[in-house]
């Protein structure tokens, strides 16, 4: 058993057409709100309509036009108007991206600097402006942890950033209505995001009853349910179950106990999406099996072996090795399944940036060595490669 | 998928040594620290002296004595500190009932007349000291959620605290080393208390396969461990894994999405403690496999089912109902083996106030229409006359 720390004070308020409780929870903090958006789909929804019906009462200013991968240009113009109009907290209405950009602006409302040395170096992340949540998309579980993802298109950098204590959400409104018109090319990304952060989490070298059990019935969930999501995109229920599990993606539930993980395929999709913007779920699903073939070894097989019984129900009666690749043919069979793409070829991606890739992630991510098989570059342009 | 509200502010902070960060953990709240304990354990393990050592630059006052089944007596006497010495936090370390009586502190603290009218009447808890434990046993969940468990001796009353976003720690240290000392009677009893409290969320009309699967790891968990941890008291990995599942028994995260659910063993236990005193776990695990009896029936066999499978690991390709009916019996062959009693009498308890128990359970307990199986006054007796 591992040491660890469980922070995560966001209130989520889970259900159905809960945003009534929007104004008395941004109420506390003060009078003038940014609301942050992405390009319109919440227009569509009607969602913007009654964000705004329960902000009557502030003084509302809006930054919209948050992109994919979001820039850190969108976050120096929210910072701007955070300054400038001296907002009291930042109500991000979307997905990961507009919250993860809604967390740099936060921050940066504090800082004297560019917003993007707070992503450079965390330490420098000491107060933020509070920040409240709709939730529109099922995938990052930025809604409920204290991290971010910032790309910087002048540098071809995208990288974390983390404040713990300080940059999660107050409250988190999930309403699984509002993903029903979430496309199934968004759905299948978020599916595999979700998948992919359990997978960072679960496939470590040391794992517990408790933590496998709840990583177990993440995946479980997300298999069970995107089928039912894309098929028929106003299922309440499947919706709802991929939103509920998306929300523990990131915050630390998924890793108590364990070995910490360095989050290898992140770090290399990071680095994919900072040079050719793909989208990170569909750079994710590429990449995993490949990193699993590559992690599966003899002194690894027992965990892939775990997740091939308890996850996809395969013999346990069969050899482990092969139960251990049964799983990871299944982990591919799955993602094409759903209609992920399954090369970086067919993104457009080619192998021209593959050793800056690695030698960047090698510098900028996390400490690789704790990886469930060690990694290095060459493993990384290896697992780049087998992608491609 | 049923609406919910998840909200556990308390920094969780899990591991060997970690008393070394209480100082930290204190200083921001101010210099006078109430520090609650119980029967004085906490000085033979040594623990009293290295929170002293920690305390030295505050200044400190002591409630100590805080009994199992934590009287109201007690939280009156810390009221009465609290006031009297501007005490801006209160310390507590030991296991539940001393944190329970803390909790009822904090909030009696800022209440103008007796502490008992908050248990009474919760919607009463407007604000509360802000309370920081150190865990001494495994069991009761106090340490990360908003809840307490109050007695009243001269009332013959046993009942719950609530205060969401009121009570919860604002830090929980968890080592699970503070726990070796803890004998085997109170291991027995803990393990009892964190199956029960999964119980009362898993055995619910809906459930969800991420929700399912925390439960079901928690309950493997204390199955696998407490055996080894009552064997070999200082093994620190038993110790650990009792630990750290004990603290997911009562916030709520167990019961993301599910029915809501009445906990009718904790409310019948309850009431045979208000008037026997018995401890908490004993009573929980000779009720439990009566009420899982009475519990069962067609519409109710495949959560009983469902448990059998997936926790005691009984081939699915029986019948539903023997499958069931064996979960059942190895519960109480669980309880048994660890040497918890399996009878009321053993422990001197009678029938005389099933009648009382029955009523005032009805009139106090939470509304119980949403068990399993409903509930009325006859259920309650004949699980009580099932258990003597």
């Amino acid at each position: 058993m591992q040491d660890f720390d469980l922070y995560v004070p966001t209130h989520i308020v889970f259900g159905k057409d809960r945003i009534s409780g929007l104004k008395d929870a941004v109420a506390p903090y003060g009078k003038n709100v940014l609301l942050t958006y992405g390009g319109g789909s919440i227009k569509k929804i009607g969602l913007y309509d009654k964000v705004i019906e329960q902000l009557k009462d502030f003084n509302v200013f809006e930054l919209s036009g948050i992109e994919p991968n979001p820039k850190i240009t969108s976050v120096r113009e929210g910072v701007r108007i955070c300054k400038d109009q001296k907002i009291d907290v930042v109500l991000a209405v979307g997905g990961g991206s507009v919250i993860d950009a809604s967390k740099n602006i936060c921050c940066g409302a504090y800082y004297e600097g560019d917003p993007w040395d707070l992503v450079l170096d965390c330490s420098k992340v000491k107060k933020a402006l509070p920040l409240i949540t709709v939730l529109t998309l099922s995938a990052t579980g930025s809604e409920y942890d204290c991290s971010a993802v910032i790309s910087n298109s002048e540098t071809n950098e995208k990288l974390p950033l983390f404040g713990t204590g300080i940059l999660e959400p107050k409250v988190s409104f999930c309403d699984p209505q509002y993903t029903f018109s979430v496309p199934r090319s968004q759905t299948i990304a978020g599916a595999a995001d979700i998948m992919s952060h359990t997978f960072e989490t679960y496939l470590v070298k040391e794992g517990n009853v408790l933590s496998d059990a709840m990583c177990e019935g993440m995946l479980k969930t997300v298999i069970k349910y995107t089928k039912i999501a894309i098929e028929d995109p106003d299922n309440y229920e499947a919706r709802a179950q991929l939103m509920m599990v998306s929300s523990f993606g990131c915050n630390g539930l998924l890793a108590i106990g364990r070995t910490p993980s360095p989050w290898v395929c992140h770090g290399i999709e990071h680095e994919i999406s900072a040079y050719t913007d793909i989208t990170h779920g569909y750079g994710l699903a590429i990449i995993t099996p490949h990193w699993m073939s590559y992690s599966l070894t003899e002194d690894t097989v027992d965990r892939f072996a775990q997740y091939g019984i308890n996850v996809f129900d395969i013999d346990k009666n069969l050899d482990k090795m092969e139960i251990a690749k049964l799983a990871i043919a299944k982990t591919s069979e799955f993602f094409k399944s759903i209609g992920l793409p399954q090369t970086l070829s067919e993104l457009g991606v080619t192998s021209e940036h593959f050793e800056d890739m690695a030698d960047h992630m090698l510098s900028h991510w996390m400490p690789v060595e704790t990886a469930i098989r060690p990694i290095d570059k060459a493993a990384i342009i290896k697992i780049l490669n087998d992608s491609l």
